[in-house]
């Protein structure tokens, strides 16, 4: 499974940068590192391009042995064994995964962001009875800073259409999980307007969530590139420029604050600048900024606080 | 000691207040809230100013009941009994606070950030032993881009002088807790060039540590306001905003990923735009920036890696 889940994650790495470069006319950089843990990755970075400000796509595959609180962090909700979880020591794991954000210069373009991933710990030694765990996490989620419904119906019927292939609770659960996961507790709004999240899947035979992560991940091209392609050269305002940027402010909020990947990957030594390449090349923060009532700023963060169901949504 | 130090450091905000108007030319703008929990603030923020992008001083008093996870944030390394730590339920408190981030739009001008504040929890009711406990926390410290090492100098010399007058123990001691508290781990840097810094001071009676504090605010105008005098108006180029920008990214990591009082305000559901307020107008993160060894940008970075004794610096 190590292996085939980090060839599929190459592969994936591969056919997004190709599908970006080819839309942007520009060039990812590649930078492959090691991490002196163990185990290493290989990030690509396009900066300043002429359709998006920063697109990252980074696969790492890492393993090692962590300290009690970065296991913690990563074994979130898992339903591990409580007692394992507070009285072990070090713990010997395995992760490799993809992760990419996109951040267009055109504020009338979307952000895509999108993780697939799969995640290994032995036994921790100090603790009898505790078991080895394994298991599988992802999502793609969608952060526009203006609203096109007919965009965000799309990006969603196709996360729908891939979940459903495999299992019809699917998308129905991960579509509610990404709305609660890319909550800003603090500001009572989501990030964006969410897709599909999951973690800690384990709940049948590795091979079929391979698949399905291998679908996902495969689903981020005809879900996202279109929408770039529909909004990349539209006319905008300085005013929406400046409201992009109070948007990725959110983000960068989310991203230090509550994700849980970002939090992992600080705690654990990760290569910062991989773990980082997530945030947008630029961002800004106004003092108590309200949008108007009922204009197009409002509208999105209206969407922002209460969920739609997108994929069912009658335009 | 609760209404005397919320007098001073009402008269500190109005204080700090005129001074940065003076050199600015333009008005803060005041917000007062109030937090349903109890109590509440006023905040003051001048934005897009002559001279700073962004300028707020906030004084808070805000009690109630605090739930055991901000009750542990609060009292952090604070020498309260570990069972009440772990064991307390909610638990009775009042904290008053005077804060303050100026960032100036010059690269070539500092920011300084103060913060003094007064705490108190009453015992947890649910755990018998535990004491009622108090501490005073604050200090003033300085983030440059550029490095002048004259105005390092100026400015650490006059917080040494403030802390002097008190003990002369106190600015070796806050001077190196400065530096360790405003270290960013995931980067090894610190945010910027250090101050003073002290929490959970307790060690004498509050009337000498309520008058060191009363020193300490009033040292923040002849310590900060002159160097943004002398290089507000300073020519500076694109390249050198772009770096500024980028320091400001790592003001935002450092406030949002480790700031204990941000963490805190953001869990006792404070207000989030007076919480946030520190934040700068603008940030950048550009991937993989390294500036050319030698460089006026690499010698700004080297300071934040490797603290100086800049009081005792011979220029």
């Amino acid at each position: 499974m190590r292996a085939r889940f980090e060839s599929m994650i190459r592969k994936a790495q591969d056919d997004i940068c190709a599908a970006v470069e080819a839309v942007d006319g520009s060039k990812f950089r590649e930078d492959t590192w090691i991490r002196p843990g163990g185990g290493g990755g290989i990030s690509r970075v396009l900066q300043d391009g002429n359709v998006w400000e920063k697109a990252g796509v980074n696969v790492s595959v890492v393993y090692g042995s962590m300290p009690p609180e970065a296991y913690r962090a990563a074994i979130g909700g898992a339903s591990a064994n409580e007692e394992a979880k507070n009285k072990a020591g070090r713990i010997p794991f395995f992760a490799a995964g993809v992760s990419s954000v996109m951040h267009p210069k055109n504020p009338m373009a979307p952000t895509v962001h999108f993780n697939y991933r799969y995640f290994e710990t032995d036994s921790p030694q100090d603790v009898e009875g505790a078991p080895r765990a394994w298991w599988f996490g992802g999502g793609t989620d969608l952060t526009p800073s203006y609203l096109f419904e007919e965009d965000v119906k799309h990006f969603h019927q196709v996360q729908k259409q891939a979940c459903d292939k495999h299992d019809p609770e699917f998308y129905p659960k991960f579509k509610k999980w990404c709305d609660d996961y890319f909550l800003i507790k603090h500001r009572g709004e989501r990030r964006g307007l969410g897709g599909i999240f999951f973690d800690d899947l384990n709940d049948r035979d590795p091979e079929k969530i391979l698949t399905f992560s291998t679908e996902c991940v495969n689903s981020v091209i005809p879900a996202y590139i279109p929408l770039v392609e529909k909004r990349k050269d539209m006319t905008f305002t300085e005013k929406q420029k400046a409201w992009q940027q109070l948007r990725r402010g959110r983000y960068v909020e989310f991203n230090l604050v509550y994700d849980r990947g970002t939090t992992f990957g600080l705690k654990t030594g990760g290569r910062i600048e991989s773990i980082l390449m997530s945030l947008p090349l630029t961002a800004r923060w106004e003092y108590d900024h309200t949008p108007e009532e009922g204009s197009e700023e409002w509208k999105l963060l209206n969407a922002c606080r209460s969920p739609v169901e997108w994929a069912a949504l009658e335009l």
